[in-house]
């Protein structure tokens, strides 16, 4: 939802996210998994982040219901090396697989100042901050990259190859909220370029081509045989095939061009890998690091800078932002009937 | 030089080493020192990187004879926990104090599986890539993020705060040459409005901004109290926040905008940090990491991507690009004459 009106439902986070979960059980997850998809996506709609709120329930259910996905997956971990930490999503969800191997990776992470997280055959439909902010809050840096499906076309490229690919990022900030910051590599997100298709808005120039490789400015154009453009360029591209390379290369995941989900019809979400990498900055020694980043943040409020990545969100949380989250009736309507109906 | 004409001078990639060696020398660096920046310089120059090639030279010297930096630094070295090696550079350039580091840097990646390398009170005033190549050349991952001096407005800012802050990264490819690339965060690299700037050309809208904070297409305007911009808005604005917090916050470096060098007139080489991650993809089992390196640029080659990032370096120095690298008369007759006047 994008405004309030004088018809809207409102919920509270707790409410939205027992709710969620209640859909998520009722198409095939465990109660691990619906708890850990459904807090969120409730917290991405709680703070503004629509195109990964509960505009993504669509996506998740008619997945989940194709067979594509396996809701009940049980993440394997092991460790190859002292700082490199493995994780078999087995065709689940990548945030339950973090969620299992966070408690040693932490523990990694700790005992040797730098750690790896890497995690394959693993489907990642949500936000990517709320990833990383909670190492930021425990006091660790944390990095991750994802890739998903073949929907750009590099820069010099004919075809679509590369995913949408973001690129999240957490530290923590002396006495505030933690730095954080997640995009996609590429000039729109996959998922607001199919909000303004819903909702018919042309798109601004330079976010996609259609499905003859020619510019366009019309959503459905681009979701309908046609493809995103990566951010800045040849520097944008660089950076989502690093992510490639680092995000399934690495981890043992699909390319986001070599998966076929043509056999699961309504499947949505890329099965894929996922790379993560804390730091222990209380091993460089010196001042701080929080102390350093809070040095940042107030150069960049003297620069006239207002607020810094991840800044609003969470005042927006301060603000109670989670306590009347509204959705339309017909939104509304629409999650209770997919947490009552059984497969 | 960026065309070859009939007054050119030409020399071999070992007789220009040799001779930027001597001005190095000659202008106050250790023989190790010398060598090194001779390489990197060189070494840029022989490929076409012209920003990072002898363009440098002038910017080197005034810098070296201003006492700005001290070109007979020792890096000191320590290890504070299993997968983190730091470097304190005691003033002098970053590529010594990697090199320093380097052997028991890449023990510590093989053993880890992932390690930080945090190099701080250092110099860099060259081209990033051939601090990463050599990595993947012996079949590891690097990424490495440098700081820089304050001449970048942070998006939705005001003054100057942000270096350039380049961003390089290397990984190995199964029967091919590394994927490199090296890229500054702002739309256009210093060293190349730099030359644009001498050259009398006029840059492309969105480079950069004049001491106003009005959009200019002036290069003189921008380095006269003027600034540049991030790439691609707000994302690669957050990429240069985030390069400032590792390269500087995380070793114990200088952010960009807080060393002053006004008391140094000629110092051009920013007094920051440089953070590089290291990480050894034999841990992460499966198929080979350089195998599925070479599935994603077989992939791209498939896709119309003509070539990849750094592919075209490395097929210029297989070219025999190092053999017979042009020079102007004027500006060879400048390097003898650095080479041959004392301090």
């Amino acid at each position: 939802m994008t405004q309030s009106d004088d018809t809207a439902i409102h919920l509270s986070l707790a409410e939205l996210t027992a709710l969620l979960a209640r859909v998520f059980r009722a198409n095939g997850c465990s109660d691990d998994v619906a708890a850990i998809l459904a807090a969120n996506c409730a917290g991405a709609e709680a703070v503004g982040s629509f195109s990964h709120g509960v505009f993504r329930i669509d996506g998740y259910v008619s997945t989940l219901r194709s067979g594509w996905v396996d809701g009940t997956a049980r993440p394997v971990i092991d460790a190859p090396a002292p700082a490199f930490l493995r994780v078999d999503a087995g065709n689940g969800f990548a945030q339950p697989a973090l969620a299992a191997a966070r408690p040693q990776f932490v523990e990694m992470v700790r005992a040797n100042g730098i750690a790896a997280l890497a995690i394959r055959h693993s489907h990642h439909f949500g936000a990517l901050w709320p990833d990383v902010e909670p190492f930021a809050e425990d006091g660790l840096i944390a990095l991750s990259l994802v890739n998903s499906f073949a929907c750009v076309v590099p820069f010099g490229g004919k075809k679509p190859l590369l995913g949408t690919n973001p690129i999240a990022f957490a530290a923590p900030v002396d006495g505030a909220d933690p730095l954080v910051f997640d995009f996609a590599t590429t000039v729109m997100a996959h998922g607001d370029v199919q909000i303004a298709a819903r909702e018919g808005r042309t798109l601004p120039e330079g976010v996609g081509v259609d499905a003859d490789g020619a510019p366009t400015r019309d959503p459905k154009a681009i979701l309908d045989g046609g493809a995103l453009l990566p951010f800045g360029g040849h520097k944008g591209s660089a950076l989502s095939i690093m992510i490639e390379l680092m995000a399934a290369g690495l981890t043992g995941g699909n390319f986001s061009f070599e998966f076929d989900w043509s056999d699961h019809p309504g499947a949505q979400t890329p099965v894929t890998g996922q790379i993560l990498i804390g730091i222990d900055a209380a091993h460089a020694g010196g001042e701080s690091f929080a102390h350093r980043s809070r040095n940042l943040i107030d150069g960049m409020a003297a620069s006239g800078y207002a607020g810094y990545p991840g800044a609003r969100r969470a005042a927006m949380r301060r603000e109670g932002a989670g306590e009347h989250i509204p959705l339309t009736p017909a939104i509304y309507e629409k999650l209770q009937g997919y947490a009552n109906q059984e497969l």
